[in-house]
């Protein structure tokens, strides 16, 4: 029913904010032609700033074949700006009455066959949807802060959402070279969010408790797990770091660490069944790897990210 | 009472394992005689694969002048160890009755006005120095793994411990090319292990619950919060990403969501102290940098952050 997602070649972006402006500016990076729609003509220059902003990144990244600024068409126009696109980004307003309003309309104009993804971040396409007339391919896809330089797009469908929307968002947003990453559950603050929130809280905890100030925190982050966990992921971090037992020694040799008040937040039951999932997920990451390669890689990857933070 | 760090030319590192052969690495590598000493003259191989690990990853990070490898002298006699070093990094095992023994002979053997930091991560300075004659001068200096890597050093002393003591040793890290966080209070975990704490335990329930796989976890981290946080810690990057508002803008607006179950980990009251604590400590790091340039220095550092890691 879906297209190739190869086969895209115009996209629409919905919004003129810093969300919507990134995802413009990403695409256009990627080599698409972009219709960004803005609810006003006067929010023209706003989204042309965020664009700019984020081409400077972008052309540090490096950008795809053909890659143009010139490929950028902005309109207040919806029925314009969606006209012929194979895939459209929405980034409205986080406002459910307005969401509702323009998915309404976007089911009435846009072919069944456009799947539709919305960056909101505290919604669900479950509520965004319900006036919909074809709820069947509007997918949550997630960005995170800024969406044109970080990777991370969090998918997931809404209870109307057919699951063949979700697969063809994943595959789009990937080969859009987007980092997707489709949600399991639905649950508030997705996946990142959620990781980084109980840090924060305990960051805040910490402060509020006279345990460290804003620059401890962000010392600690910086020249601690930040690096590494940029490189390698949490998982994959104990796993390198426990050598030929990975996971199994980090669990098995340190579980008991998890009863300790090493942060308020209490860890779940290490049950046989978790500490499996956690051994196979990273032992399936590793593939055939040793852990020594892997150990090899990270140092190598960590020193290149020190110096890019120190010099960058 | 102490010497000028910048004095200081030759240092002992004891332990033969991860960490002792780590900071070992990172001391030569800062062009410092190294004295380690090894418990067992079995122990020498295993030191030496440490040692050389970490030399490939410090000569990629930059070598201080006149390091090298051959400025290293092993041994397994304590006294020669000891002798005529300006600062003294014990790595010893993780075995109280074992590091109390250790902290007695260094009592009576190393001279009272040069400073012993331990690498232990569970247990204090109080009991680690309970029989130690010269406690003033014990304090913990722990690092984060891999410690010839990352620079943070959480610093903090036992209830014998000279103030002078803990300013010294973090005026000698900060010379040795290390970053040092001195600690407010004793509090289980450090700053750097309760946030990486909170955030794994998050991810443990999200796997137990079947809302991610180790792998989601993995992707959401490296695609997302995590290159940022590399840049910029958490802190900054709310007080940055609120542009003219900062971090009070992020309180005082996103404030109601440290009530949302974004997380496991409830936040504590966002009271006015906590508030101004925050909003002061992100002025302070700002200092007087406007926020564009903030921003434009953390999207320069995020582009070689990820192509480091990508192309590492």
């Amino acid at each position: 029913m879906y297209r190739d997602p190869s086969d895209v070649n115009r996209v629409a972006s919905l919004g003129a904010g810093p969300i919507g402006g990134g995802w413009t500016a990403h695409f256009l990076a990627r080599g698409y032609d972009v219709n960004a729609y803005i609810h006003d003509p006067a929010e023209r220059d706003a989204l042309m700033a965020v664009v700019e902003t984020g081409w400077v990144s972008l052309t540090g990244l490096g950008l795809a074949l053909g890659a143009s600024m010139d490929r950028l068409t902005v309109t207040s126009d919806l029925a314009e700006a969606v006209e012929g696109v194979g895939f459209i980004q929405e980034s409205g307003p986080e406002r459910l009455e307005i969401k509702q309003a323009l998915y309404k309309r976007l089911g009435e104009i846009v072919p069944a066959d456009v799947v539709i993804g919305s960056s909101t971040s505290g919604l669900t396409m479950t509520e965004i949807a319900a006036e919909c007339e074809t709820p069947g391919r509007c997918v949550i896809g997630h960005p995170f802060n800024p969406p044109y330089l970080l990777p991370l797009v969090e998918i997931i469908g809404g209870k109307q959402t057919d699951k063949a929307a979700v697969d063809w968002a994943a595959a789009f947003y990937e080969v859009a070279g987007k980092a997707p990453l489709v949600m399991k559950k639905e649950v508030p603050g997705f996946v990142a969010t959620r990781l980084q929130e109980a840090l924060w809280r305990e960051a805040l905890h910490m402060v509020a408790n006279g345990e460290a100030t804003p620059e401890d925190i962000d010392i600690a982050l910086k020249n601690g797990p930040a690096p590494r966990m940029a490189v390698q992921g949490q998982c994959m971090a104990f796993h390198v770091a426990c050598g030929e037992g990975g996971m199994a020694t980090n669990l098995d040799q340190f579980g008991p660490a998890l009863k300790w008040p090493w942060t308020r937040l209490e860890a779940p039951e290490l049950t046989k069944e978790l500490r499996d999932q956690m051994v196979d997920g990273c032992n399936a990451m590793a593939g055939d790897r040793h852990f020594r390669d892997m150990a090899a890689e990270r140092d190598r990857k960590i020193v290149a990210v020190l110096k890019a933070v120190r010099d960058g």
